[in-house]
């Protein structure tokens, strides 16, 4: 038995409304921002979060400590015993129930069960978890190495996610900054964070991020094994890339990003490319394989990686080197030949119970994403898909954040699990404070109406509850039922004060004034 | 013989780019902003634009002098003989080609030609115009009273369109400001502009728009008439309402909106559902049914109305009073039963030469989006399409442009032909000016990326050209290309001058920094 505690998020209500039947004067939500999230928490970034997991206790008998230093909290990193897998993917095939995969049910359902019945839904079960987990449809990102984390899954089954990315580049922002965006991020509703860093003190700034962090913690190594040998394409290798990995998991990285399926035969599709390769790691690899005129590395030692992954649970996000950068070249040879290495990666992964899912898109036109489900899901056998945007048009700098909401929601609703954010700043420069919200929320937008598209009940819920509320001009309870209420309630706020009147009980807004209130008016009719 | 001048916009490019064997060194684009888009030109409010269609001739055999007051520029109103239409529908039956036509059809190719046929496309003719207004499938909105007008064609076998809304409530702005977000508007892409205002000197207000407007003017005469009424729905009638229309025609409105379609017998299927009746117009006419136990005015006096539409060209945009306000409410029977009752009135309208489009939702979750097309060509027998988002949820006030965005990406791409735009403010207050700006940026995202999915050829040659000008580094040619230059400069050189490179010239962004830029290592392997 473990005492677990599982996260959410209480929205009380001026009032009580009826949806089918039932009373509502609170509405749950799915909470991402951890501890952050209650007022009375005292936040200490030197001490780090309390490490929840650690009281769920771990599996001793495969469990070990590594030889290895220990984190800033002065814990020993932990690591399988030799020969054996610690994944989720393995205890769940083993038709064992994790801590992990109970707090991810239980995350999904907001206490609303009885609703969810009452709309002919199915509550998510810890069993349910574990079978997808199994068939490799779903992923739990939890390295064992990140006793801070509160698990959620990856899936289509299951609420639509989204990843939101920081990191400092060579060219500015400091540790504190990118904690703070961390912490920023998962407050607006990033499901997990994935740290690019590339630029000085990479080993540290991840140190803080994964110790302050109840998210999942995303990387890409190939950005550290570079900055390890001078930034050179040409000087990577083996070892430094295999040391790398073993650093990060130790630190508890809970996914990477690898780049495997980038092979030396498909190089001569993306040179004929208009926009040629547009992801860094695709093309530094690229740059490698042509150097050396060698197999990319990351996959013919694929076996080794996967040996690395087990030993810690780090799940693997199959990076699509060759996504399209430009319209034009979307859906192309390039693309879909390593679409389809990458499931032949995914077998392999799943082989050693390794947990996956499979990085997607880039600019795709409206009208060619359904194609990418489709594929994804049969060249990868149903993993989890994770795509950037799509976006749905190339022109669109300076707002690719709405870009990529409007492709990121039809892939979602076609089955996509996880949206990769993408902010104002996309194409332009690095993203600040205010540009990771416009980011976050764009996306917690577009994976909240795919939830609602394929008709799960606690988002469908949400939204009653806020139109009630708009209908009964419960201004408090639309603003906390918002995606952002701190903006709602200022903007709202400062129109009304305008007019003098009292913005909580003013019976209107000034999009139409007192006088042309379409619902004022309607109401008006119902009660005649 | 007329002195066609069609409005273009070339954006000259720093270098040539090479697309399907053509040649590039600038890119023509469809431009809304009339004169204001030259620097050269001088504005004089007071005096108004240019009135270029006099220049053209009008059909002086059906047009007389009304005997009314002259506009602010002391032309008097013109309008057809008694018992004749001058609609453009009336001129396409007959076989004629109008400059109108013309106009817009020179518009819609971009001064193309050779790349639409490249691209295995057909450019747009007018006599294609012709036929498609004649069959009812698009429109010109294009008042005979409205000469400043640069004539363009809504119909989903075109460019697809957006509108934005302006218009002061009681609770605030003045005439300046609304003129001065009408050209604002137009600038940033809006195709038309309707103008909703409630408040005081609703008269002048359209005056001066009208005269200051190179796009479409639209209005909702409702509007006006309640406030001839004392804002009292109840003391409505057909001849305050009539004059109305005559008044707002002399003027030389562009379309109506009127809610002839909300009739007595569906108002009950209004007030069983979660926030009843959203639209203004709709909800005003519920009042005045409800109050005189009658058929709603607008409905019965339906063919006295279209006798005003046809005697200066106004088109008729029948309104959705029954539009979804939550998406609980979407695709219910009172929505489609007005939606039937529009296509009746279509039909009637279209006896007597009125073009026509069709008003749309509203909040519709994405997977009831295509119903909403389907139905709607079916029902109205293909009259354009014009919606409001849809929304694809409820919760994301602060940032219902990108909610809308998203609904209105998938809705043009299937068939749509205007979109409504919604700002940032909508359900919280009256946008402004950067509200605005925001707004329409979104819906030509929205539309750009459906006319991408389309396969319109125009629209992907400037995703091309941005696509070659990233690859090359070319940031200049990425702000001219981009749909907002002026921020995409802003943020690119922000970011560059912090470095201390030169913006103009740097080969990378700061997203990912010099070292780690793909692009310029993709370029590297491709010249080894």
């Amino acid at each position: 038995m473990y005492p677990l505690q599982v996260g959410l998020r209480s929205v009380k209500l001026t009032r009580s409304y009826e949806c089918r039947g039932m009373s509502f004067d609170a509405m749950p939500l799915y909470d991402t921002s951890g501890p952050f999230g209650d007022p009375a928490f005292a936040h200490d970034p030197q001490c780090g979060l309390e490490p929840v997991r650690e009281t769920w206790g771990f599996d001793r008998e495969t469990i070990e400590s590594a030889d290895a230093t220990p984190s800033m909290t002065g814990r020993k990193p932990l690591k399988a015993k030799p020969g054996s897998a610690v994944t989720q993917m393995h205890y769940a095939r083993k038709g064992i129930v994790t801590p992990e995969m109970e707090y991810a049910a239980i995350r999904e359902n907001q206490n609303l069960g009885e609703w969810i019945e009452r709309c002919g839904g199915t509550p998510v079960t810890p069993e349910m978890v574990r079978e997808e987990i199994a068939r490799g449809r779903a992923i739990i990102p939890a390295n064992i190495n990140h006793p801070e984390l509160e698990p959620m899954v990856i899936g289509r089954k299951f609420r639509v996610k989204i990843n939101s990315n920081i990191g400092n580049s060579a060219l500015g922002s400091s540790i504190e900054e990118e904690i703070e965006k961390a912490i920023w991020s998962c407050r607006w509703g990033a499901d997990t964070v994935m740290d690019l860093s590339t630029g000085k003190n990479i080993h540290q700034t991840r140190e803080w991020i994964l110790r302050n962090s109840p998210v999942p913690i995303g990387t890409v190594p190939l950005y550290q094994a570079l900055e390890k040998v001078g930034g050179v394409a040409e000087e990577l290798n083996w070892e430094v890339y295999r040391d790398t990995l073993v650093e990060q998991a130790e630190q508890g990285v809970d996914y990477f990003t690898i780049h495997s399926g980038i092979l030396a035969a498909t190089l001569p599709y993306a040179m004929r490319r208009c926009t040629g390769i547009v992801s860094r790691g695709g093309s530094i690899m690229a740059k490698w394989c042509k150097a050396h005129q060698q197999e990319n590395f990351l996959y013919t030692r694929f076996d080794e990686i996967c040996e690395i992954l087990r030993t810690y649970d780090v799940a693997v996000s199959l990076g699509d080197a060759l996504r399209p950068g430009s319209i034009i070249d979307a859906n192309d040879t390039a693309q879909f030949s390593e679409l389809k290495t990458l499931g032949e990666l995914t077998l392999k992964a799943w082989d050693r119970d390794v947990q996956v899912m499979i990085e997607g898109p880039g600019h795709v036109p409206l009208n060619l994403v359904r194609e990418n489900m489709d594929k994804q899901l049969e060249y990868c056998h149903e993993a989890p898909f994770y795509t950037l945007g799509p976006l749905v048009t190339d022109i669109a700098a300076g707002y690719d954040h709405i870009n990529s909401a409007i492709g990121g929601t039809l892939i979602a609703t076609f089955g996509c699990s996880m949206l990769c954010y993408v902010t104002p700043k996309e194409h332009l420069g690095l993203p600040d404070r205010q540009d990771v919200r416009e980011g976050v929320i764009a996306h917690r937008i577009a994976a909240h109406a795919a939830d609602i598209a394929k008709g799960n009940p606690t988002a469908w819920l949400r939204d009653e509850l806020m139109s009630r509320a708009r209908y009964a001009f419960a201004w408090e309870d639309q603003f906390a039922l918002s995606l952002d209420p701190v903006k709602t309630r200022e903007v709202h706020a400062q129109n009304i004060a305008a007019t003098g009147d009292n913005s909580a009980t003013a019976r209107y807004c000034t999009m139409c004034g007192p006088d042309f209130c379409s619902m004022k008016r309607s109401q008006e009719s119902e009660e005649e």
